[in-house]
């Protein structure tokens, strides 16, 4: 079947989430030396949470789990104070997009594919992150997890996209940079892209993806 | 109501899971520079696989995750070689336990209490380490999510201590030094220590735990 519709992950995949915490750095030399083991840290126990939350069926919007994640990746790097913490997660409604997303996005568009997002993302971050970006007029849809209250790689937020944008898992190109989302969404039923920025190994779970990119400039070619 | 079984978790909580890549590394000092930061990757796959896995409903023993994940982390430090797989695999079934662990499950039954093990490993893993650390008498039961079929924090697998062992909730100090796992069995309702070995912040998830130390030595206090 024709791949009609690319599907993008929106976290690490369009937005930097590293963005946040190199922004506060730049406004502030005190975090020069921590802004990076900060931002792992912070991503890591992020993912962690969503995950846990997923198992035990505790979900709470992806705004608190950030908060959470945040506040454990400051105490262990002995970052206090209200003030640092807001600003962190005002740049995190704000990261900046990967340079390569508009043209990636247009060039979709001129093969007359369908765009759209599923992320993890409470729809009050999505519409900030996809607004700052400037990319809202190119994609059809911005789906969050929120319409079905857990977390990725639960195969109910995979169903999202069939039941919002009308089409056959084998329609769907889904596009990540998270391994284990590539992985979710392969054996959900999706093609699938891996965009593997950090050049990691590839992760040993129960179906893989079918492409592996280094970077978003070529996804219009696989479809 | 008052305690009357201790339960354990055993990876990381009863014994060393650094022993497999530390050992190995004793015995080749090739390995000497490498073994901290591939024993951290192997045991951050391994839990990732198992959360994953817990959400997808894609469950295989713990004995394939933890190949898994050593897999992924011998590819990200460069290692090779099915002899170096194999050796490290098979430490990992005789892990070191704790020193303090003999002399405070000694404290525990001297009490009356009853102590057991409550392990997302798999029955031939968990009898392997138990053996090899030469704790099997001191222990009523050694429970497997194997009987379940997913991995923690999910609460069916909490649930086997109550089916097994005919105790309330209320009645059971689950002990873990996985902040994570902490967190779930206090949501689940038990009375929950955290070991926090590596001084660590607590996690914010949606429970905590109610004591937290620093090893061992001292659970028997808290019944």
């Amino acid at each position: 079947m024709t791949i009609t519709t690319c599907v993008f992950d929106a976290y690490g995949t369009l937005f930097d989430v590293s963005a946040a915490a190199r922004r506060a750095a730049d406004a502030d030399p005190a975090l020069a030396d921590i802004w990076q083991p900060l931002s792992e840290d912070w991503r890591r126990k992020q993912l962690e949470y969503s995950w846990l939350r997923a198992i035990t069926g505790d979900h709470v919007p992806f705004r608190e789990v950030t908060g959470n994640a945040l506040d454990w990746a400051m105490e262990r790097h002995g970052l206090t104070g209200d003030a640092l913490r807001a600003r962190l997660m005002d740049l995190y409604f704000v990261l900046d997009a990967y340079p390569e997303v508009p043209a990636m996005l247009d060039a979709l568009l001129a093969k007359g594919l369908r765009a759209a997002i599923l992320s993890n993302g409470s729809p009050d971050m999505l519409e900030a992150a996809v607004s700052s970006a400037g990319i809202g007029a190119r994609l059809e849809a911005v789906l969050s997890v929120e319409d079905v209250g857990v977390f990725k790689p639960a195969r109910s937020v995979y169903d999202l996209v069939g039941t919002r944008m009308g089409c056959a898992p084998e329609q769907v190109l889904f596009v990540s940079s998270n391994g284990w989302d590539a992985a979710g969404a392969a054996g959900y039923g999706f093609r699938t892209a891996w965009v593997n920025r950090a050049g990691l190994p590839m992760d040993r779970l129960a179906a893989r993806p079918h492409h592996v990119l280094s970077d978003l400039t070529t996804i219009s070619e696989l479809c």
